[in-house]
């Protein structure tokens, strides 16, 4: 007998934009692995906690502050051998991840390590991306846009130079790099028409003129920017 | 008494990758607006087709051939004033949107039309940028890399210099610019690594080996590309 993994994307935050697959995945699970923090705070978990059938094993992985260095890549050998472990026993093992697996997450950190050693699906989730831009009421691109996806902890010369280039940005992991981004935006006369959002879909959303966007912004923050102001002219 | 309109993202095919939110409404709406071709098929109305609880009034909108040149602005014209005469008679409306409503849907142009005349929300959906990436088990970005989303439509010089300054590529639209691709790929010596997927998610789904791709290509077909090769590296 033996067990597998799926990584599920748990969307941004509202817990109503799980999908119907993540959701039977999770109510079929035996073992529920997640990111946390090292207090064992995890919002992956608190997306799915009105979903959770109860009687679970969890398995919290330990991620170091977000917006932080780069964690220590023992953190992710050890949580692959764990999930493996349950795999060998024959667990359904579903992995928990905020927003969609794929874009930026910690979760492929993880998919490295078990990809070749075991059965791994990804489901994909609602992303912050799309979420960000649902709430604002702006499109994120239409016919020819191209869009850039930009960490704003790049550098600012770069970050400079993608956003020129760019038809439509969004800048994320903003946080303590806010008044970099501003800066730049103001520099290239795209400030005005930013549009700032913080925690989409959670309880704790809000959406701020840029000017009045706090420095530093959460980590669950985003700047959106089209170059031609809406993506529908 | 008045009613109000909601964009749902419906996902890129499997009618599991619905969101909770997007059932839920779905199943309260009085009249269900949605892209058909001009023969009336539908593939955001398939896509539900499971869900839906019958009874409800349909406003099927002809959009023309996808890949096509852009509509008529009549055609938005004329399915906004039937979605506002529903609204004014106290309608709960839905509007089914593949994939999610402002990544490159045509959703945004009947929303342009709507968003000042009556309330509109906007419930975001799995796009086809997430799932094509889950099928092929390729994680589309990580870190610090700047994720360029690219219509195949653009022009071939243009094409060339924005997979050149990007990270992570993501070429959509491909359709019947797969042979442009492919010959920007080849010269840039990304053509080896790049992963082609049609129709992901869907039954009809196929994974091919970029040099082995039809072309053309079907319109819910994508090219992605990394240019460490893997995201995680």
């Amino acid at each position: 007998m033996s067990g597998r993994v799926h990584g599920i994307g748990v969307g941004p935050g509202d817990p109503e934009l799980l999908t119907l697959k993540a959701l039977r995945l999770l109510r079929e699970a035996a073992v529920v692995a997640y990111p946390a923090t090292e207090d064992g705070e995890s919002l992956a978990r608190e997306i799915v906690a009105p979903h959770l059938p109860g009687g679970q094993r969890e398995i919290p992985i330990p991620i170091p502050i977000q917006g932080g260095p780069f964690p220590d890549e023992g953190v992710y050998d050890r949580a692959a051998e764990q999930v493996l472990a349950a795999v060998a026993e024959g667990a359904a093992v579903v992995v928990l991840c905020e927003g969609d697996p794929f874009f930026y997450g910690s979760f492929l950190y993880l998919y490295a390590r078990l990809a070749d050693r075991c059965e791994v699906a990804v489901v994909p989730g609602v992303s912050s991306l799309m979420a960000c831009a649902a709430v604002l009421g702006a499109p994120l691109a239409a016919r020819n846009d191209a869009l850039s996806v930009l960490p704003a902890t790049l550098d600012e010369t770069v970050l400079r130079r993608r956003i020129e280039a760019a038809d439509a940005v969004a800048l994320i992991k903003v946080g303590r790099h806010l008044a970099k981004v501003r800066g730049v935006l103001e520099d290239l006369g795209l400030a005005e028409g930013a549009l700032y959002i913080e925690r989409a879909t959670m309880t704790t959303e809000r959406v701020l003129p840029l000017d009045q966007a706090p420095a530093p912004a959460p980590y669950f923050s985003m700047v959106l920017v089209h170059r031609r102001g809406e993506a529908w002219r």
